[in-house]
């Protein structure tokens, strides 16, 4: 998928052309020692797709953006963090009219402006936040503004995460940029907890949303940090064609660089929101190869890295391999398990612990000096087919518990 | 179900007439601080019922087992703490050998001899600690030997964990007795970590079978720890008919008081081991009620109560119930979200959190109080239809992390 020549770029969201982006605290938070309120701005009204949590439960910011991005179109995201304006006797109404308040600031439609939230459930969302934020996010809206946004919309995050990328097509030079957040309540099923990308590269509304579709059953549905898929996760793209490629309409050459660039910048933040994972210690990549389905290998290395025991064997750079073939031996799918083949592998080495399902004798030194890194990657051969699939999430730590024992109180 | 008179009775897997027990130190443990070994026995050959572990991956014992009780019948049951003898090479070959031994010490037949370990998986089985305890295994039986026995079944329980109801039967009276372990690896499907049963009703192979199949729907496998399905879970129950009932041979109503009691003895042990879960301080009951179904009340109450974000706001006497209700959103069956009543209880009191899917506004002060408590109920009505459930499990706490940080090593 990447022949084509994708390279990093400066300017997370606001790297592709004719977007701006601010931050600001508006007062959802009690305390002001970060921001709260975030807006993403397209000097064009451009295409938009967008995928949302497949929990039953929704926050009212979902329930709008579906009706305003029904024709395709967007131009702005205003994004709070601090209540998650889920569970709200009036959430809707106020969703619209913060919408209704950028839009007069900003000159353009309501429907083209994106409501979203992060934060508390079931807490309900004042409008004077807004009322004093909104006038702030327009005025200080910046071609550099990218990294404001990204930290007014952190909850738990340790690190604001901002990345982009720049791709040719048709002689042109396009770019896809984007922000996000993670941390908590993170079992991304259509969407991720908050994401929003940008991109400069003419592409229609309906081929934007077969990319997306595409792109994230492989990247962020792949993600968790601790099983639990929030009421709030969204990820939307709006394109607005600055780039001046002719505009992709069908599945051709340049629909499959444009899904590539996709494809490379969503890893990026999938590794990101997993490996800043709340309390998280290291990065953990399963990655299941020889399966005999695509779904299955997903499955897979979903419910290995979303275990709590293999979890918090990575947490002690233990390598309790039996924890590891026990979550694949419970994953749903079905596949043989005669043949199984484990290897623990960072930057340090590799380490096979496991062949043909059972005991290989290995140095419990060198387990830790692999173990103990950054990033941990655990291959799973099923020796049962040829397809393979990614799964992302972190360890389970001490910190996890402490931040989850005391976020609301 | 309880309309007949089930009571309590003393005496645990040994309170049914012919019964033994005994537990030793053969030294599969390293330390001999706690014993590694237990029997089970009955001085008449009974009829069998067992369920198993839906992991793909099943320990040696419970392949061996499966073939040895075919035909219905089984004598005894001997199990191993300290290694689960799950993927080893030949796991198999060693545990029909110590059936063997097993069966030669106590005259019986060696098929007659239930195997059953629990442990670290991927370590092989050794002989000898078998060759030293079973003669001293087979020499301790005794008709007070169940709490022995359930000590030598603890792996990192922090409690034996024994019980035994009494019930009549065409005026004879009927005992089931039982031993159980859990503690981590807990999210039982289809049987439990391990829990061995027995009694002295005459009832069917079949009809035994029957009763266990539909008791532990609403039992045992409503019980979740971590989320992590072992490779090991079993539980097994042994008829010996010395009560001298007439035989269950069909779905009567000597079958529905059988059930009754069954069920009474398998709620007390699925709510001891989640209230004996690994790390935890408080057992957690989630009971889901007016659900569409009941296949829905079972699926919501079991995935609320397995939430990681549940758990640590339960271990922080935390109210908070966003969590709860996203839980319930994020659950596989379907039900309308749109009037949820949330209620918190405990012997200190109930508190409404959530009335209609909204706030309801509460003293943290009087949530604090009753959430603070050894065990708690939530209660989640759906007002969605007449059916109901309950689960169990425990709360999510430094404790957990630090033992499944440390077990192996």
């Amino acid at each position: 998928m990447n022949s084509i020549h994708i390279k990093y770029v400066d300017g997370g969201v606001t790297a592709p052309a004719g977007f701006k982006a601010s931050g600001t605290f508006g007062g959802i938070r009690h305390s002001g020692d970060k921001s709260d309120m975030a807006l993403v701005y397209s000097e064009k009204q451009g295409n938009v797709a967008a995928v949302f949590t497949k929990n039953k439960i929704q926050a009212a910011h979902i329930k709008v953006m579906k009706k305003f991005i029904q024709d395709g179109k967007a131009q702005a995201v205003l994004c709070n963090s601090g209540n998650a304006n889920a569970c709200t006797a009036d959430g809707e109404d106020t969703a619209i009219k913060t919408c209704e308040m950028t839009a007069a600031a900003l000159g353009i439609r309501t429907e083209d402006v994106m409501p979203a939230s992060t934060g508390v459930i079931g807490v309900p969302m004042p409008i004077e936040p807004f009322e004093r934020g909104i006038p702030a996010l327009v005025s200080g809206l910046s071609a550099s503004g990218s990294m404001e946004a990204a930290t007014a919309i952190m909850t738990t995050d340790t690190l604001p995460k901002e990345y982009a990328v720049s791709f040719p097509i048709a002689g042109k030079n396009c770019k896809i940029g984007g922000i996000a957040k993670g941390s908590g309540m993170i079992h991304i099923n259509m969407g991720t907890m908050l994401s929003f990308m940008t991109t400069d590269c003419a592409i229609s509304a309906e081929m934007l949303d077969k990319a997306l579709k595409t792109v994230i059953e492989d990247t962020f549905n792949q993600v968790t940090v601790d099983g639990d898929t929030s009421t709030n996760d969204t990820l939307a793209i709006i394109a607005n064609g600055m780039a001046g490629n002719p505009e992709i309409t069908s599945e051709n050459e340049d629909f499959k660089a444009f899904c590539a660039a996709l494809h490379e910048i969503c890893i990026v933040f999938a590794k990101k929101i997993a490996g800043d994972g709340e309390g998280c210690t290291r990065l953990l990549e399963v990655h299941v190869t020889n399966a005999p389905t695509k779904e299955a290998a997903r499955d897979i290395s979903k419910t290995v890295v979303g275990s709590n025991l293999v979890k918090a064997a990575m947490f002690a750079a233990d390598a309790n391999w039996g924890r590891i073939i026990d979550a694949a031996g419970y994953a749903e799918s079905d596949f043989s398990v005669d043949n199984i083949d484990v290897t623990i592998m960072s930057d340090k080495g590799e380490l096979i612990v496991c062949r043909g399902t059972a005991a290989v004798p290995f140095s419990e030194e060198k387990a830790a000096e692999v173990l103990d890194r950054e990033a941990v990657t655990v291959e799973i051969d099923l020796h049962d087919g040829t397809e393979e699939a990614y799964a992302w999430g972190c360890d389970l730590t001490f910190e996890y518990v402490r931040i989850n024992a005391e976020y609301r109180t």
